[in-house]
C-alpha cells in the first residue's frame, strides 16, 4: 500500500510516481556520474543530456515543425504575460485578446503596459461559465497577435479547439494548464506557453514554444533575459536554467510517451473527466456552473446548495484522503483537478465519494 | 562507502548530503501529507510551513533588521541584473558600477539600458585579478546606488569586506557566489541578490534581501513581476514560486544552523582555502592569478605552466574522482569551487593529488 494520498490540487497538482522514484535516485546521484542532478553543471555532458533529451520527446510528443523552438524559461506563465508584448507587441500597434477568466485578464493587464489591447470577446458577462463561440468574437482590424488561455482553472472551463485568428495573424496561447492533455497542432500557434506545475512537472519552469520567424520581432533594447532571442540563440542555457525543473519535465515527457503519447492521455483524460461529470449531473445536490460545451477536462468545478454544505463535503472529503479540493478562493465551491497525472482510480474513488455523500445527504 | 564523488564545479554546486537524503524522502511525502513537495499548492498549509521556516533561518543566520524583506524570485542573477536598475534607478539617474568581472560586466550592460551607469572602478586593466582598494573608487557626484560583485568566479578574486558608497547611497550586491559563506552584516546593504545555485540550494530560484524604503522607489508601470514591490507584498507568492527551491534553500539555511551558523562556515571555508593556496603556492608547477589579497575562499582559480599540463591534470584529476575543475571558458586553466558544502575532505584529497602531481612532474 502506498502512503500516498489522491491530491486534487490545481497546481502544483500531482506528478506521476514513477517519475518521483526515479527523481528520488537521481536526486543522490544520476547515471552514475557520482553527483545528483541539482548539482551538475548546466554546462556539463550529464545535464546536457538531460536538456536534449527533453526537448527531443517534447518534440516527438507533439509533432513539433522544425520552424518552432522549444525553450525552458522561469518566471511562469505570469512574466510571460508581460514578455509576450514586450517581444512582440510593436510600438503603436494593437493586441487582441480573447478574456476567459482571471488569467486571460492578468495578461491583458501586463499587455496594456506596452500597446494597445482590444478585448475580441470576454466572458465576465457570464462569469466565465462560459467559452466564446466564434460568432462572439470580433478582432480588431489588424491586430500584431491574438492571445488566449486555452484552460480556466478557476471556472472550470476549456476551449475545445483553438479559436480562428484572422489569416496570418499569430495566435498566442497561455496553455498551463492543460498542454499536453490532449494532441495539439503546434502550426497553428505563433507562440504557446505553459508553467509546468499542472501537466508537465515542478514550478519554476515555463515551457514555451515559439515560431522562428517571431523571434527576431522583438526590440532588442530588452533586457537579454526577457528577449525570447537570447533563450533562442542560447537554447535555454544564456544563464544557469532551472535544472531539476528541466529534468523533471523531461521524465514527464518521458513517461507520457510510455503510457501511449498524447491521444492515449487526451482518451483518458476525457474517460475521467466523464466519469465525474456524469456523477455530478446525476447527483440531487451537485451542479457544475460551466456550461455543456465549455467545461473543462482538466478542471471540474462544481457547486452544492449553500457553503455550508460545500465546506461539510471538502472537510468530509479531506478526513477520507482527498486533499486540495476546495475551489479557487475568487469562485468558492469546490474543484477537482484532474492533470494527467491523477490516476482513474483517484477520480473513481471520488466519484464514489460523492455519490455517498449525495445519497446521504438529506432533501 | 559513498557513490558520490568531490564535485569542484562551479554552480550549479555540491550540496550537503543530509538536504539530499531529506529531499528524497519528501519528493514522495513531505510531513506525513501524503503528497512530495513538488506537488503542494504555494497556498497550502504544508508549504506555507516550508517558506515560512526558509524565511525564518534565513533571518536568524545573519540577524537580518526587521526593516529588511526576504524574497524568493525567479530568473537568476542575471534577470536582478535588469530588475534592479528598472526599480532602482530613476529616469535621468546615474549609478555607480564597480567592475570585476564578467557578471559585473553583464550587470553594467543591463543597467545601461535604463539610465546612466559609473563605472566607479574596474579591473580591466589588471585582466580582473584584483579587487579595487578604496582609493582606486571614483564615485559619481549622487548615484542613485552603488553595485558590487562579492565574489568572481571566473577570476577567483572576493571582495574582503563590502565597498563603503557615499553617505546615504544604498550599497547593491550580486551575491549569487559566496552568499552565507561568511557572516554579513545586512544593514550595510539596500538590496543583495544571489542565484541559489552555489551555496543555497538548486538553481532556479534567487534570493534577496531589500531595505523596505527602496520597494516603492520603483515605478508603478513595470511589469508586475518586475517589480519588488509585488514579491514584497505578496511574500513571495503572487504567482507560483519555484517551490522545491524554496524547500531545498529551507533545508540548507537549516543545514547551515545546525553546523554552527555563519561564523563556524566562515571558518571551515578559510581553512578549506588556505589548504588549497598553500598546497598551490608551495608547488613548482602552479600559479594562482588572482593577487593576494583579493583572492576567494570560494573560488581556486590556479594556472599550469602550459595548456598541454593543464589538460593533462585535468583529465588526470577527473579520472580520480575529482569533477568540475576545468576553469572558465573565458579565463582557461583549473577551477577548484569550494563552496560552503564541499567538504574538508575534498579539498584534503584534491590537495593530496595536486602535491603527487606536481611532485611526479618533471622539470
Amino acid at each position: 500500500m502506498s502512503d500516498r494520498i489522491f491530491n486534487f490540487g490545481a497546481g502544483p497538482g500531482v506528478l506521476p510516481e514513477s517519475v518521483l522514484k526515479e527523481a528520488q535516485r537521481d536526486l543522490w546521484n544520476i547515471a552514475g556520474s557520482g553527483i545528483g542532478i541539482c548539482e551538475h553543471s548546466h554546462r556539463g555532458k550529464v545535464f546536457d543530456k538531460v536538456i536534449n533529451e527533453a526537448e527531443q520527446v517534447c518534440r516527438d510528443l507533439a509533432g513539433i515543425p522544425g520552424n518552432y523552438k522549444v525553450l525552458f524559461l522561469q518566471g511562469g506563465a505570469s512574466l510571460q504575460f508581460a514578455m509576450a508584448p514586450m517581444n512582440l507587441l510593436p510600438k503603436g500597434g494593437t493586441a487582441d485578446y480573447l478574456v476567459t477568466g482571471v488569467w486571460s485578464e492578468k495578461a491583458v493587464k501586463e499587455a496594456k503596459l506596452f500597446g494597445t489591447v482590444h478585448e475580441a470577446a470576454t466572458g465576465k458577462g457570464s462569469k466565465f461559465t462560459r467559452i466564446p463561440a466564434a460568432a462572439d468574437i470580433k478582432y480588431s482590424p489588424s491586430p500584431a497577435y491574438v492571445h488566449f488561455t486555452s484552460n480556466n482553472t478557476i471556472y472550470g472551463t476549456q476551449w475545445r479547439s483553438e479559436p480562428a485568428p484572422p489569416s496570418g495573424v499569430p495566435l498566442l496561447c497561455d496553455a498551463s494548464s492543460d498542454i499536453y492533455s490532449r494532441p495539439i497542432d503546434l502550426s497553428k500557434y505563433g507562440l504557446i506557453y505553459a508553467g509546468a506545475q499542472k501537466n508537465l512537472g515542478p514550478s519554476g519552469v515555463v515551457l514555451a514554444v515559439i515560431r522562428d520567424d517571431l523571434v527576431e520581432r522583438a526590440p532588442k533594447d530588452l533586457p537579454v533575459m526577457l528577449q525570447y532571442r537570447t533563450a533562442v540563440a542560447e537554447r535555454s542555457l544564456y544563464n544557469t536554467p532551472p535544472t531539476f525543473g528541466i529534468y523533471m519535465m523531461g521524465l514527464v515527457f518521458k513517461w507520457i510517451r510510455d503510457t501511449g503519447g498524447l491521444a492515449a492521455m487526451a482518451e483518458r483524460n476525457e474517460a475521467k473527466a466523464k466519469l465525474l461529470y456524469d456523477a455530478l449531473d446525476e447527483s440531487k445536490h451537485f451542479t457544475v456552473p460551466a456550461e455543456a460545451g465549455s467545461r473543462s477536462l482538466m478542471n471540474v468545478c462544481f457547486r452544492g446548495p449553500g457553503e455550508e454544505m460545500e465546506n461539510r463535503f471538502i472537510a468530509e472529503a479531506t478526513k477520507r484522503g482527498f486533499e486540495g479540493l476546495k475551489g479557487h478562493r475568487s469562485a468558492g465551491g469546490m474543484r477537482a483537478s484532474i492533470y494527467n497525472a491523477m490516476p482513474r482510480a483517484g477520480v473513481e474513488a471520488l466519484v464514489a465519494f460523492i455519490r455517498e455523500f449525495d445519497k446521504k445527504e438529506p432533501r
